[in-house]
């Protein structure tokens, strides 16, 4: 978008901040390519949209600190130092959109979210729940992330909201960690039968008054609309339910969010980028919307 | 769709001709070798139909008239090249398929269907509305051809009818100038939530008695179904329902078409092109039912 | 789905087989590496999944014969030999899963379903009826299967129901010969309107108390989908569409399954054959659900 | 290169025909598009060359005849009628320019040589030796042209120079058959080691006086030259080889030629059509030198 | 190379500048995109190499000044318009290195070299001559820039060295204006039969105490190394020998550099622009060399 | 090469096994995938070749032991279950092939060839010297195994020899401390201007009488031969080059061989992994010659 570079921004609206990581992907790596990949697709993006009253930028100040540095080869180290990087940017600016990468930095996202703001409201849009356990001795791996975040006490009781979620588990028992501790999932199939709506009434529901961290990680997308992840799964949302979803939480109180999972080696003339790029520039328009133009 | 190749065609129902030409592209140029593909793609069409009564080709005289001869590198000689060959065209047969090329020359597509058929209805199906002020010394880039229709009174009033708008615009004002002038926007969202069907009988209220002018840029699909086109815009229609809005035009009037913005470079598998021609391939069965079969 | 592999097995409940031919191909060949793209994806399937109660695998044993021999160069011989290869399984296991290749082996498949379980219900999904005559000499082409099989009597009387179909056909009464003989077939803008129930009750309705066999076209799904086949289609249904309705057979009796069309030449990132391993997945799933689980 | 079009042409110099088949394709087919691809990526070039004292089409005259209709099922027949095509534009034509489509219709073009020109001296350039026996019911399959030709005598004895042979054979004595008949084989590690040169001078030892057949199977490249093909074996010719063994024929009598195997699924960004397109126009200039300008 | 980035760089000793530009294009455009894809692929460089015994960026200062602002629409507005960025850059900067974009915007640069050091020797490595006339109303297209600068005196005489010509020409005599104004001209055949060597004789030989100008079309690479060009032409030099050509540079004056032409949508896997950067590299090492190491 | 399969051999002349492991990738990962790609293209090899005497598969026993199991996200732990699988299996096996996966386990595949048969002489084919020290906290990333295995005493005195070094290096004195412990390079420069001979001849020498392990990386061909690969560098070896050079270990005693550093992901159309499976198949045959043909 196009967005000026600072890499140490203080007193911004929100500060965008790329996660090059890819270490904690089980399938098909190359997310670290992710950040690269989406910055260059966003040249399209101008903030505007139809019927839109306000330019995003004319509403916020937003800024580009760049890539947070990252070891590939150590997974533990590479959280930690996300978590330093991302905890200090969002003590010194109020909102952060972290571009990934795979998802297992969204952990360390949520903990600088939670650090400034409080227990968290989640929307995650995925198609795994990613509240795993760990396997083969990675701890932090991009099925994870959720699960840590519960068990920190990162989100509020209740308050974690899935959508889009389908297709092969690791066991078949895999989603009864989830639910046992309030979270609220909505399948793919649920979605294409009833649409977006119930999403949205039930996060408004449970996310009143609180801080709303937004996950997404790009394989909600059908596979044809997101060809360029790590994990894809057929039978998933259109591209227009996605950006749907995402348009309704300016009328609640967003304090983070991530865009992750894009995985440019497998993307097809940088769709999936392109759609990464423009959920990124709807999420800053309904934090602008959130704060400054009172929810319209 | 393996017609008969002809360069000077005089008397035909509709000739097909070829606009190799994206001088007026404003991201990824490419769109030249548009006639190319969306030709080779179209010997998979046979102008049959599922529960089609009659074969396309059994009801109207059509002919292929090759490309036109245009400057890659000077853009006002294009579109006046442009205009002279399609007015020739249009002299002596009765309609027209433009297989694009970018969407400038639409310009002169509507110059041409306008001399011969008189004030235009149209139906415009696009991501963008392309009414679009000249920028970089372009006068006749690929976002303006509908401004200038506007303005050179090719189109009659309030009967151009947009669908598919969605987007980020060069402004936040950029679609007053055409809601100011009577331009009837549908945006995909709308689609989404509405169906295809508003959009038909907004055109029918407004085109009735009129002879229409069906334009159609491929991007109006989602990136998913059209990837091989210049500007995509995620958030787009599916093949779906852009061809049941095609499909909608045969009891109406129409008298000109064209396909555009297919940038084969940035296609997958021939999915874009395909797409265009089965598109083509649609508007002159929809010519063939207006003409001769009444309608049915 | 990493099942094991044993080239002559016996007393399986399914044998998944695969069919590495193309020669029956009228546009795009490839298929003959389908079966190995298709296994090469099911890595990522686990017979689990969202909300299911069972895995696949507790319920039932399934083995992975690997591929049938076949010449690339005499259709009449890899008929037979695919007849006699198939016929010879299912008379040592319960059901078959072929994973093609083209369409044209699914008469040998429908054969041996036949010869094992009688006179069959078939469920169809598909761009193209596939009742055609043969033309160029090709008596067995990719597409004639059905009609074959409707020929030989292999299909019970108003027992074949196809969905999805659209687009060109050879001639405009192609479809005639199918309907003269009591196919039913919803088209693929029958499904956008109306959803796929109704073609799942007009096959409970059909199949009601006969064995029942599933083959499916990959390219049912829109080349948005599915860009990896032969004979792409325009317009077709979305993968939460085709993923619904094999959903629906489980509460029937199915007998025998095939996923065929898969041409890895022109697939994006694998997304074909992982829908097609998906779709396999899915029908093992089905099965198992019908056999063992009470159908719930 | 366009050249004009003319379905039956009589009396050119060179009758270029494109020959859409992949029947014999022993692995990856869709050499059925090679024509198309390469008539589109010849359109860079204009025959001429530099410090080429004359443009090609200046000295002879050429015509493109379009496709031979051809059976994709029935192998036999297609060749027969490849065979009948051929033999009646050389009865009518001077030489043969053929474009594939796979090797085995090289046998047809040899025929139609050999009926107006006698027995024929032949340069076979490809990394198969093309002398196998039939195998699965393939009589003509794709790696049988030259076995055929030379038992049916269609070959003068000695006369046949094949250059670039590398790789894996079916069986380790595959290459006796031909050698047993006076082949004479240059490896791609002889060309390696010693240069285009000894090939040229063995094939104006064995072709003086002769007419002079020039057969090219892009194969002979090396994949990074010529990805786009059936049956790529690494360790081949630059593109720089290839075109100098096609420059050193023009002092001979060359009557016939073919490019074949160019397999568009597999190409990337066009660059073995362009390169198999380029060899036709170095063909074409070759006969044009030999023919009209005193060979200089 | 991870620079810095200034938009209004003084001091440097080589500033590098993207020029976003290809509006000159006759065939594939796209090269627009070229900056964008060589800055992504030069992360991979550090200025070191193998047997260096110095850094590039520990000899010189060097710096990314971004892209000029460039119409798209209007030829000869972007030719004025790179002039004189250019120009301004040269006047505070010791040397620039230009990253296409197409070749037309080296006239510019040659201007700029020109106005601070004087009539130039040229090393022009391509496949292509662009020493022809102006078409389609093309002044300043991509074929002309040679022609431009000989017109406008900015090459000292007889100090233009082309190397790597080859393939169709306009016209038979298209090298024979370049010939007569004393260019030396070196084919792709020349290089594959004699080496690099003669080609730096001759350079070292007419570029003796002059200015040296380096321009480098990726094209004169052969397709296989450099899929990703506009123009491509088969039959070039591999990536060792134009490396090599480059190598030798260093020993002479050289004081103005581009890497034009490179196309990413036609690229594969990055080799074009990744080969481009290295060149990039490989020339701000040779100035280097020439300026602070002695030549060593 | 379509090998039989078993998962735990013993008494084996040569065991293929595959790593599909990319942990220590430091720039493009997806070697993990290697393997899949590598046996999937093997089937185009027979074990046969131009002018051998022998098929392999008639002089040795050769069996393939499926993958090892490796986390993805432990590097120590993927080194040390490489080590141990690979060890067991030395012990039971006379010599093993390796197919990567990243260039980082060739230390596990030393250690166990080093075990059976003592300190090595090793013949190391590759862009990069992989001498390198660890960085980002990754012990063992895939620029360090022949640093560890000179530091570990598996490598004799003076018998590694490296060819095809080139590029960029971390540093200026990268080379120096492998150069300082004896380490023969030939930089990729060097054998486009010597040949392979002189590498040979320096292997010949070094290696006499000691057990010879051979390491390919693949990215020691030119991006244009191998572009499927994760740290790619222009101006390599071609692949006739690296072919040669690895048929002149067989009258050696080679005793372990790997082929390393496929990237499907960054493939295009299989080339890579063809070239891979095609060198694993001369290293099978250079092992077969040197210990049953007598090195014939």
């Amino acid at each position: 978008m196009r967005l000026a570079h600072h890499p140490a921004p203080e007193g911004y609206d929100v500060v965008v901040i790329g996660a090059p990581y890819d270490g904690g992907t089980s399938y098909r790596p190359g997310a670290r390519f992710g950040p690269r990949a989406v910055r260059a697709e966003s040249v399209l993006l101008h903030g505007t949209g139809v019927d839109r009253p306000h330019a995003t930028f004319d509403l916020i100040r937003a800024v580009d600190a760049g890539d947070i540095d990252l070891s590939p080869y150590d997974m533990n180290a590479a959280v930690a130092d996300a978590t330093d990087r991302l905890r200090h940017l969002a003590r010194h600016n109020d909102a952060l959109l972290m571009i990934g990468g795979d998802h297992s930095l969204t952990l360390a996202a949520l903990r600088a979210a939670h650090e400034r703001h409080g227990p968290l409201a989640v929307l995650h849009l995925d198609a795994h729940s990613d509240t795993y356990p760990p396997v083969y001795g990675g701890t932090f791996h991009h099925g994870t992330p959720f699960r840590h975040a519960l068990e920190e006490g990162l989100i509020a009781p209740g308050a974690l909201v899935q959508a889009g979620i389908r297709g092969h588990t690791p066991r078949v028992d895999s989603l009864e960690w989830a639910r046992e501790r309030g979270v609220h999932i909505v399948t793919a199939d649920q979605v294409m039968e009833d649409g977006v709506r119930p999403v949205l009434d039930a996060l408004h529901e449970r996310a009143a008054g609180l801080p709303l961290y937004v996950s997404v990680d790009v394989d909600v997308a059908d596979p044809a609309f997101a060809p360029g992840t790590g994990t894809p799964a057929p039978g998933g949302l259109s591209a227009r339910e996605v950006l749907a979803l995402v348009r309704g939480v300016g009328t609640l109180r967003p304090v983070g969010f991530d865009v992750v999972e894009v995985c440019p080696a497998h993307d097809v003339s940088g769709i999936t980028a392109l759609l990464a790029a423009e959920i990124g520039a709807e999420l800053l328009h309904q934090y602008a919307r959130s704060r400054k133009a009172g929810g319209a």
